[in-house]
Parts: structure tokens; sequence; C-alpha cells
């Protein structure tokens, strides 16, 4: 069983948005568990405080560090867990990271809220920084979310056989195909004859040109470096 | 007031997760509204199927397009609301696209399942098609709430004025600089004296060493792009 610990302020958050569908199934049958671990249970400040001023100036409140190293050593009891630090000051996760990821057998992930957290506490618990990309949230909750989706979804037996072989996109370089499903004809729309075909090379073909349609058309830079591997591969 | 429409087979995973912390505030301000919508609710299928084949073969099921059109028309009510399919497939979501899109009075966000939606569908409904980055998840939910959140934050008076200048990344083209609080001295460590010095010249050069240090050490290609820049400035 691969263990997730989410750290954050806002645990109801965490732990309601990830309890549905292919996730909630896979924690009632023991392939993962998902703990959220509110922060604030463990600040030593008597009015529950967990947050104060920024040392230099600047608006907004950081979060301190005790209470968020004392969080981690609760969770990770001494031992030597990855711990990962969601910020936009980070490295950029992809599909290659969540792969490594889903190796480990337990993860903690610390979220952030306010101004972010005290470089001392990140330098004493916090084993890698990561970004899901290049947009400003409100707090570290929904990426650390998306991680654990993405991280979770790679362990063997969460995703059933219907959908292992599914949407993976990123696979072989380009972006998926359109699909199609029934009926063959809705609102004087019909379906590409080609599918109706049963024709599985021409079916092959027609979904391999369509991918490099739409890579061309959405992500052009990556429709670059699939053409450049192509290129390598036909060189030799 | 900003409407977000969120069209999901799994609403109540929307509505918890986007109903705590600042924009939690901002809906109960009445600056903000977020929607979630069951497209499940509008199949015209008795059994209340709303997934089934994919033609032209191929593992998992697809989302149909009846559906999913007469959720989206029932929530459209036939206005011309900007309506984004949150995909791998689509064209990558930035803070530039977040700001260009709290410009709108009104979004909807379509989340596809299984293996994603009839083209047909996305077809007649969709405006736009954008993608949180370059990983594979679940489905469509997580990622659209983070652009929910990514959008609303923008939007006027959800931030507070403690909250507005903060953790704006990206605003000059760096990371953001390591920050630190309360205690001046913590587990034996010191925060850099240079911050209690009062010396807001000083202070600032500081910060923007550390932001070029923790950009090079994370994003390189960021760092490559910032020094053209100044490069360029310089010039001229």
């Amino acid at each position: 069983m691969m263990k997730f610990h989410i750290l954050t302020l806002f645990p109801e958050m965490v732990e309601q948005g990830l309890n549905t569908s292919i996730l909630g199934r896979a924690i009632e049958n023991g392939l993962i568990s998902i703990e959220a671990v509110n922060i604030r249970d463990y600040t030593e400040n008597k009015h529950g405080r967990v947050d104060d001023y920024t040392y230099g100036g600047g608006a907004g409140m950081l979060m301190q560090a005790q209470p968020v190293y004392d969080c981690h050593r609760a969770v990770s009891g001494g031992r030597n867990v990855r711990t990962i630090y969601v910020t936009p000051a980070g490295r950029v996760f992809n599909q290659g990271l969540a792969q490594e990821l889903s190796m480990e057998e337990e993860l903690i992930f610390l979220c952030g809220h306010y101004e972010g957290i005290d470089e001392r506490a990140l330098e004493a618990v916090a084993t890698d920084r990561i970004s899901i990309g290049d947009y400003v949230l409100t707090g570290g909750e929904l990426p650390a979310m998306v991680m654990v989706d993405a991280v979770a979804r790679l362990v063997p037996g969460v995703l059933g056989n219907d959908e292992s072989a599914s949407y993976e996109s990123f696979s072989d370089g380009l972006l998926e195909y359109p699909q199609y499903s029934r009926p063959a004809l809705w609102m004087d729309k019909p379906v590409p004859k080609i599918l109706l075909s049963g024709d599985h090379k021409r079916v092959e073909e027609w979904r391999h040109e369509q991918a490099i349609e739409v890579t061309k058309r959405y992500r052009p830079e990556l429709y670059e470096k699939y053409s450049e591997k192509i290129n390598e591969i036909k060189k030799h």
C-alpha cells in the first residue's frame, strides 16, 4: 500500500476532493491511503496561530517554522520520507516525475498558504520543491491534490483494466486524437466513416494523423520535438 | 459578480474543494459564484448512463455527446459563454491566460472523465481546450478547480489587501526568494542578518540575488529568458 500524507491548514478540502471515483475505490481496496494532517494542531502558540509577519518587510503573513516542523516530525516519525513542498518556486511536475514518485512507498506533501513557509522549516524537512505549472494559486492544496492524483493512478491495481491503457497522452510524444461514441449519427453529425469500417490498420493510421494535427494545433513545441525524434530514427 | 459553472460527473468533489479559505469568503461576499452541475442529470438514457464504447476500438469508455451537450445548453441558456474543455490535448494554462479569463463575466468548465468526451459535443460547445500541465490525471475535475482558483483570485476584491501583493511569482520573470518569520532564532538557525537590518535597499538587493539563485536552480530555462530580457534592456 502506498501512503500519501498531506500537511495542510485545510485538511477537509483535501480529504473530500480526493475521496471520489477512482481514488476513492483505491482507498477502499487498500491500495493507497491518503491522510490529511492539520498543521495547526501542532502549533505551540496558545491562540492557535501558525503565521506571523515576514522579516525584512512585505505584505502578507508567513507560516512559521515550528508548527510545520513539528507536524512533519509527527507524521514522518523520524523515518526518511520523501517530502514535497508544493510551490511555484520549484521544478515543474510532469509525467516522468509522477512515474518516479510512484516508486516510493510513502510521500509527504507540504502545502503552503498565505505568503508561504519559513525557509528554515523547508530546509529542515523538504526533499523536493515542485510546481505544477506557471500560474499563481491561493494555496498549495489543489496542486498537492493534482500530484497525488497523478502519482496514485500509477500505483499497480489503482486503474481497472479498462482504464489502464486509457488517456495516455504524452506516451508517444503526441496529444490524443479525437474520439467518438454512439450514436453514429448525432444531431446530423456523423462519426468519421473510417471508424466504422472495421479496418484496424486504417483506423490506426487515421488516429495517428489526427494526433499529429491536434499536437501541431495546440502544442507546436511538442510537435517539433516529436518530428526531431522521428527524423533521428529515420536516419539510423 | 463573476460566475463559474463546472460541468462534471462528480459535483460534490468540486463544490467541497473550492468552498474553503479565500474562495469560500469570496463566495460569501458575493464576489464570485461557483456552481457544479451534474452532467448525469441530463442524460436521456433511462438507466442514467452517460458513457459508451469508443468507435474504432480501444480500451475505456467515452462520455457521450447528448448529456454533455444538453447539460451545457441548460447552463449557458443559449448565451455565448466562454467554455473551457479541460484536457491534456490543449494549450497550456499559465498566468497570462488566467488574467485573460478573469476578464470574462462568466466561464463554463467542462470536465471529462473515463476516456474523454465525444468529439462532436466538444466541437459544439467548447470555445477553448486547455491543459494545466504535462501529466495524466484521473479526470478533469482537479485541473478545472486549479483554473477556477487561479482565475477567481484575480477578480477584484477576492484577495484582501494583505494577500494581493503576495506570492506573485512570475511577475518579474523570477521565482520567489526565501522568506523568514519569527522567531529570529529557531532550533539554532538564525534568520539572515540582513533581514533584521532595517536597511530596505540592501534587503531588496539581497532578495533579488536570492530570487536569481532560486530561479537558476529550479528553472534554468526561466533564468535564461530573464537574462536575455535584462541584456536587451541594457543594450538600449
